[in-house]
């Protein structure tokens, strides 16, 4: 490559770096062209900035989010009693039906706290607290669904569900009262705009409805109970559907929906942008506590007691330690699997410029599905070998990395929709990386899909097989690049032969990336 | 507080951003000034930032670090046998050296990664890849603990941590040498310096010791076991000791020991610079996930089986439930112990300019000792009310949070003896946030001692009474400033009562801390 293209990669880093370093104060203000420095306004003695608080918040709220597929992927499946075993299958769905809600309730509670932590910016000691405060009941709430689901007939779950609710309301309030009382923690745009006061009761308005709903379903629960996780689930349900909904509809018509100029905070569009750093935070907590949860596994089951190694193995350790040869090959398999969906999630955002609502909502289910990873490498190696549940659980593995792998797609596709806000130029349409990315994304979803439809037409697969093919998946990204440029040259070769060569087209894509990104935006 | 005073803090809050954006590249580069910009140097197609690699890496290795603390907190403890329980406390004893040596040994190589890749600043997908690598043999060094505590005698332990040793030391070279094959992904410094290939030798010499010391354990383990024990003990401890007698003699002589001027990265000296944001990261990482582990508790524990409640309580959950009243206070109590212990590590380093290895290492021991509040939490609420077990429980738990907190401590008077360069000039000597810092820092380990004391006096005391104490604690640090204001001005009172009031003294302080920080460092 020539001395011209390089100091256009100067300028792509020169872009990175920016971004890295501003990212904080851009988001905040993201929506706002022309704001101000984040430092023109008055301050306060005590003021901090809110980078390490929420970058905590976020890791605590991946981590209870994912932590409750342990208590599913610790059920023991054996039994060769039919009756025993439909009462384990009972409780499995009891469990995994928790882990989602868990999953989803949580998630919807993060959204709801980096808005409110767009508006307010800036904290002190007295809101570090009533965050605190706010983050233990969130860490509570799994307990109520726990309860919910194992007497989904007694109403003690839903009441204190919505207790938890209740108070983390009141508590959010009191921090959009305190930080309004105190405007010099806000926003910069809302700091300088006339109408302090309708920016407070709308957030209000916005933080309140959800207790309100909780409150109106614990005083069904009284009357009919069946009636309040109606409610609760149109509570958390709410949000994703009318999205959804919204975001089908301006695209069927292409009729965007207008917001009133005063109020640019908590709209609940898809589009509304949330903080693109603290999307990548929460799923790196979400892709660590995966990935470690496995070797806690191996830790806890995998280590002979004494005794037996001396009575049964002649005190010989090796032998021991060979009946769990299968499950270090499957620890080593899905650690690569959690790590290679991690690399791929990070190649995507290393090029997205904005995360919307709606493609944290496909993150949110991707993650959902990688959480469930630990569930499928507790099933490949819990049956006997070459039997029908080992294929069953193959088949289950392939499914959940199917899924994790396609939203991650998904993500992309949603972002092309609406490339010039949200891509890079170097994976839009026509950019250099484009073909590359769109290759990273869809190997995952094509290798389960391929294994899932080799283990219908075989009988047999063993377990042992799967693992290997998930170790070997990272030396498939490795030689990715190669393939996809001698791909592009072939089809070039096919298409335009009197093309000389492959350079010139690199040089023409260079043209149109140079352009500087943000001249792109505005 | 005046106009003036206002003009002061927008250029504290200034600075704070500045500090905030340029972290990343500030902290690679911090020991030359006049460093240019990282842009400054050629690139290459596919480079990126290693920001969230990074971030990623910390995730994983902190939860690694801290997860082993399940194992111990899940021992059962009750038995009414005498022999039963000695053999108990021999397991207990076993899973405690596990997780004690997994937390050292991790962030030993933690340590090690972020000096790694202070060198190497930007990646490409081959290393993101290698760096995953290091990361699962990483989280799987805790197995071998566990063979290691479980068959002392046997070699196998032995033999698999010095094999995860040794491949690691061999893809961290590769990383090494990779990079230094490419210079546009190291540290500008390293990029414009004559000498790269000095820099490559002295780096893989640095890095290669650790894998050879165990290549040498892992000979001597087939001649003598206990040899090679001792042998890992050096590997782990030396670069602490070391340190710790460096500094000591530094002090005590005042003599600073010279660093030829080729070689400014991997000194060992423990000033040298560690980033200050993966010291943040890896702190918020074991915060959180301690946090967790708690509420993972609950849910799987405090469940009642539907048919108990049904037979046992005449299917009434609430009386159910009840018995596990004191196990909510518990969790209640621990997670506002952890949240708050987070809460002054926060303020701490809010204040911290730069984190240097002894301060890491410091850093380090505390976090050593919030990770074992979940067993704290198991303690106190295992064993029947008003009995011995009971008081040394609670016993424990003050040890283990008066330890956390006088480490953090200690944090703060290691940065007081350099506070010219570590600390921000509000928390130094005589800065307006000064005492106000020692209080909040020493809030903790005095309630702990207090409760100490207290438990060796009183004959009963009972858990719940200690958890309640837990949950006050939070008010003690939102009244804390107006108690330390109320403390100063009396002694001002008392002291010198020829001062008028004491906003000239504020306003003297100002004088001082108004210079601008970096005019003070240079």
């Amino acid at each position: 490559m020539g001395e011209n293209d390089n100091s256009e990669i100067i300028e792509h880093h020169v872009e990175e770096e920016m971004e890295k370093k501003g990212t904080r104060s851009r988001t905040a203000s993201s929506s706002f062209p022309g704001s101000v420095t984040p430092s023109d306004r008055e301050g306060h003695s005590g003021t901090q900035s809110s980078h390490r608080l929420l970058a905590y918040s976020d890791a605590l709220i991946s981590i209870i989010a994912t932590v409750m597929i342990l208590p599913v992927a610790h059920t023991k499946l054996q039994g060769n009693d039919e009756e025993l075993r439909q009462s384990v299958q009972l409780l499995l769905s009891t469990k995994i039906a928790v882990y989602l809600m868990t999953f989803l309730i949580v998630t919807v509670a993060w959204a709801a706290h980096i808005r409110l932590f767009q508006v307010i910016v800036r904290i002190d000691d007295c809101l570090a607290l009533l965050n605190l405060a706010c983050m233990m009941l969130i860490t509570f709430l799994p307990y109520t669904f726990s309860l919910m689901a194992t007497f989904p007939e007694n109403i003690l779950g839903i009441l204190l569900f919505c207790g938890c609710v209740m108070v983390m309301g009141v508590i959010q309030s009191v921090i959009v009262v305190y930080a309004f009382s105190r405007p010099f923690l806000l926003n910069e745009q809302i700091q300088i705009s006339e109408n302090l006061t309708v920016y407070k009761h709308h957030i209000l308005k916005v933080i309140m409805r959800v207790p309100l709903m909780c409150f109106l379903a614990s005083i069904f629960s009284f009357i009919l109970f069946q009636i309040s996780y109606v409610l609760l689930a149109i509570v958390i349900f709410l949000p994703y559907i009318s999205r959804s909904l919204k975001w089908c509809r301006s695209k069927a018509i292409g009729q965007v929906e207008e917001t009133p100029d005063s109020i640019l905070f908590y709209t609940f569009l898809p589009e509304e942008p949330l903080s693109k750093d603290r999307v990548e935070a929460f799923s790196d907590g979400v892709y660590a506590i995966v990935a470690t949860l496995l070797i806690l596994d191996i830790c806890e089951d995998n280590v002979p007691d004494p005794t037996v190694v001396q009575k049964q193995f002649g005190g010989s350790l090796i032998a021991a330690l060979q009946d769990y040869g299968p499950e270090y090959l499957a620890y080593f398999g899905s650690f690569a699997t959690v790590g290679l969906l991690w690399f791929v999630h990070h190649s995507l955002f290393l090029h997205v410029t904005k995360a919307t609502r709606f493609m944290s909502m496909l993150n949110t289910f991707s993650l959902a599905f990688v959480g469930g990873l630990p569930l499928a490498y507790q099933l490949t190696h819990e049956f006997p070998r070459n039997s029908r549940n080992e294929l069953e659980a193959i088949q289950i593995s392939c499914v959940i990395i199917f899924f994790a792998g396609i939203f991650q797609l998904a993500i992309w596709v949603v972002a092309l929709y609406n490339e010039q806000e949200t891509l890079h130029p170097y994976v839009r349409y026509g950019g250099r990386e484009h073909v590359f990315m769109l290759a990273k994304l869809s190997l995952y979803p094509l290798v389960a899909l391929g294994t899932f439809f080799l283990t219908c037409i075989l009988s047999q697969f063993s377990a042992s097989i799967f693992h290997l093919m998930e170790i070997t998946v990272p030396f498939a990204f490795l030689v990715l690049r190669l393939l996809v440029r001698g791909g592009l040259a072939m089809l070039r070769l096919i298409f335009c032969p009197d093309r000389p060569d492959q350079g010139s087209v690199v040089e023409e894509e260079d043209d149109e990336t140079r352009v500087p990104f943000n001249a792109l935006v505005t």
